[in-house]
């Protein structure tokens, strides 16, 4: 958080009053608790460009009619192994659970599981929703997508065709689960934001502008003739994160039946890909976890260049056991955007620790 | 090619050529048809560290008894959207194509059909097996290990951990479909291999050496103390390609049960993943056409720094018409092995043309 100071909180008060905050803006108590619930998770794993301060928004689009305050999916196709809902622009945070629960009951069924969800508002992050499935000893994959965006150029382009797709795995182990959870492209939007806000550099050129230049330099991002970001691999493997980007944007919005030109308005709801898949439609668990120990063992101790090798998730766990502990962590700049809803509301925040 | 001559034959004359080949050393009529037809296929589709130039390694692997020459696969385990074989190195090109085609029954009975395969004698390019699926109006993504092969590292690591592994989706559109095949690694162990065999430099630094040093050259990959290959992202994004490795290894070998303990010895054998989705599952097909092609299009149309943005898969159908139309291409080192086969099986190579 460089040279900004850290306001810690209770983690239960801070739920509540995001809870209170979403009811008051119109949300149902579930609607008002999942979306809470799964914000606060993005903090907690480390996601603080998709945590708590993305709440105003959310408050937003429940007040002016971009997210509904509840109501039911509408079930556009429903087979052995994969279905499809038209959120109607729920809240993504009160859809996804839903939606992976369905997976996982189908994977249980079938060996896999598979959601496509079309019309969902903003799901924030996909992280915070992975352990539904490596609770109970399944895997999961997310990918999503975001019809109203263009922020991520085509390789070669210098132009913004595609959004900035997030891409996440989950998978149990005999310890703690495997998370990742990264966007395919070189940069994600919020941390683009994110420089701005904090007048930084991007750590690395991951924007080409308007001219077709390689930049750093965030405020290229946000000109008129605005530079793209672009794709996982930059300008000499970037087919590699173009062809990927594809690949999340065709499974996720042209599976779901609904592409740019439809969802030209729909601002920033997201299309999404969810699989869930059982190890034990395959054969012995154990043998399947043996097998994942193994090769994640094999990574923790192969020799590094400095510091050790780390796994996947490992962060986002030492993050949220720590801040479960000693409570939620927010920078100066996420907690202005949260003094702001509680000055919309009129709902004070919880006292710090 | 470089400066190297390229030799041009008749692609049936080198197909059937291929076939006798295998059939000489000791492939039955269908494993020696499909083997020949999918090698080959890989040239041309423009993957020509995965073609013919794997003939020799494939009569090889046959004569010593590391492939089987005919056989059935043993079903591990068949529920209704996955099933698992144990091929017991049977050879890929004979496998995959059994397999897709269980998944593609799958996939039309369920919506997804999922394949696994483990001990499959090496599978060559990925590329080659996708239109099995798209020409049906299918979607299909493949990813392969190699449990017996140790050619990656950890992001951050600086020891081979993983095996340089290929990921491929096949997309069916209103015109040729889009066709995407990569390693997840910064380069594959065959274009080290070329590289080195050329006497060139990589054309980046791909390599990281038992000193934790980036290096472009190739020889230090065959070194004693061997560098080994970075995953896709490179010093500053390897964690995305760490993980998307790590999902490969985890979706391919965890899965089908069969780890590098088990598998040490599987020399080049690999475990597979396959998926084939069916659009029609889920709704109109020709919705699913029109957002795919509207998101390609889009990239297509997009402004360019220089040359114009294309299509994966672009080429692989140009190298494919030109060669149908020209003849098959070999360079100098390609023919080099080929002559070897020729020699070995005293079998002459047909005429140039």
């Amino acid at each position: 958080m460089n040279s900004e100071n850290t306001h810690k909180f209770d983690y239960q008060a801070m739920l509540d009053w995001a809870i209170a905050c979403l009811q008051s803006a119109g949300a149902s108590a579930e609607v008002a608790r999942t979306t809470a619930y799964y914000l606060l998770e993005g903090d907690m794993l480390g996601y603080r460009t998709h945590g708590l301060v993305r709440l105003y928004d959310n408050m937003r689009w429940l007040r002016d009619g971009k997210s509904r305050t509840e109501g039911e999916v509408t079930v556009v196709s429903d087979r052995p192994a994969i279905a499809c809902w038209d959120a109607g622009f729920l809240p993504g945070p009160y859809v996804m659970p839903k939606a992976i629960q369905v997976a996982i009951d189908k994977a249980k069924q079938c060996g896999t599981g598979t959601m496509l969800l079309r019309r969902s508002q903003h799901v924030a992050s996909l992280a915070a929703y992975l352990s539904l499935a490596t609770e109970q000893q399944l895997l999961i994959s997310v990918m999503a997508s975001s019809p109203g965006q263009r922020a991520v150029t085509a390789h070669g382009g210098k132009q913004a065709v595609f959004s900035p797709n997030p891409f996440a795995i989950g998978v149990p182990t005999s310890s703690q689960a495997l998370i990742f959870d990264i966007s395919l492209s070189m940069t994600a939007a919020g941390k683009v934001r994110q420089a701005k806000a904090n007048g930084q550099r991007l750590p690395y050129a991951a924007l080409v502008t308007a001219d077709g230049e390689w930049s750093d330099d965030p405020h290229t991002f946000f000109a008129e003739n605005a530079s793209a970001i672009a794709p996982l691999g930059g300008a000499q493997l970037g087919y590699k994160g173009y062809g990927l980007t594809l690949f999340s944007e065709i499974w996720s919005m042209a599976l779901s039946l609904h592409g740019r030109q439809a969802g030209a308005d729909d601002g920033d709801a997201n299309s999404v890909w969810i699989q869930v898949i059982d190890p034990a439609a395959i054969g012995d668990y154990a043998a399947f976890q043996a097998v994942t120990d193994e090769l994640l063992q094999a990574a923790l101790n192969s020799a590094a260049i400095d510091p050790p090798v780390r796994l996947p998730g490992q962060q986002s766990h030492a993050h949220k056991q720590r801040q479960l502990r000693h409570g939620v962590e927010f920078s100066d700049a996420i907690l202005r955007v949260l003094q702001r809803c509680a000055d919309d509301r009129q709902l004070p925040l919880p006292a710090e620790r």
